[in-house]
């Protein structure tokens, strides 16, 4: 079987909130609105490879297949308050893996952003490491008619990008 | 971090139904009614690759790793009708992504094929590009003991073919 | 447009059951008990690709994507007892693909081990295969405050080990 190697040299983190006639056009109007609703986000659980960088969303091709570890809600409830994070952190050792944390519920942004950095805490003193840099990124919507949050962490491979 | 990648160059659409033991046996038997039950599915969220081509399913190699959308609905409700469907839509510009759509529920199969016309018409409405085609696909079925109805769009390489 | 592949050589299986502080926390510690609490899991269904040996969970490189079929239960019962299964069955046709089948739910080891073996006993009676081999891994746990039990077949590739 030939080979050819995707190697993920990047991370990117990203949020959108969004609208739509139906609960999927939400969700594909939310990623539209944080910038990946062209591409096909392949689920991961939730690990940042050691010592990738992350930055600034690029432009990526359209139709490439994406590990994100992403979170997710969409509401039928006008007035409610949804919201979505993802949060990671770093070890102090750089060999080490990062830790990715999701979450989303019927919350506002700053409930969201204190559990992804609990559930961070945790899995960081469970593995015995120090944390070196821990970001939060969340996003909260309140519901119109059919509305969206969500949250992603995408690994990128330079083919990936335009 | 290194992951391996080949190169998507066929999509091809399936559907299926069948009864099963239990729910986990009546999706793996509509699998194999559709033609996918000795392959590994990869879920994406939901987008057609440009200048892809759209075929018959071909025979698969039994094992293979296989990027696909789809929906899927199981029943244990003797009686009860349910319906999954899949559909896509490709833009005027062929340089630009299509967009797939999933549904699944207790439909028949035209309100399935409603769902997906919607919510494809939607996406496209909201990306401003004219579709210059649409295709649905939808199976439906009446449930004896336990059933499943699913649909599916598998993104395919030439190595995963026999 | 490119996507993840990888040539599988190995197949390992896993179990492991933890609390932890929120759902999310133990789950992220039952895959550390297990083993995996250090890759990114990318779910499949169901297939054991064929003429891959079953080896002892190797050491995974962190972050690594690993195709993997798995099942999972969190509880916040305390009290409750849950478990989670997997296993395989191999066809006596060494050319021919394997069939993996998951439990989770709230039962003993012995009841989700007796599930597994139905459904794969199903599997391979709908494919018209004798079975060759026969194995199933599950794990209970009884829930202290939050629990999870989880239970996980890996596909490896040579490139995935340390």
């Amino acid at each position: 079987m030939a080979m050819i190697w995707k190697k993920v040299t990047k991370v990117a983190v990203t949020a959108g909130a969004a609208e739509g006639g139906t609960a999927l056009n939400a969700f594909d109007n939310a990623l539209l609105a944080a910038g990946i609703g062209n591409v096909n986000l392949v689920k991961i659980s939730s690990i940042l490879p050691p010592e990738i960088p992350v930055i600034d969303l690029p432009k990526i091709k359209p139709g490439a297949l994406i590990p994100t570890a992403y979170a997710a809600i969409t509401s039928e409830v006008p007035g409610e308050t949804i919201a979505a994070a993802v949060g990671y952190a770093m070890p102090d050792d750089p060999a080490k893996n990062g830790v990715i944390m999701e979450f989303h519920g019927h919350a506002d942004r700053q409930q969201a952003e204190d559990a992804i950095r609990a559930m961070l805490d945790e899995a960081f003193r469970v593995r015995g490491e120090p944390i070196r840099e821990l970001k939060v990124f969340a996003v909260e919507h309140t519901v119109e008619r059919i509305g969206c949050a969500l949250a992603a962490i995408t690994l990128l491979a330079e083919e990936d990008l335009v």
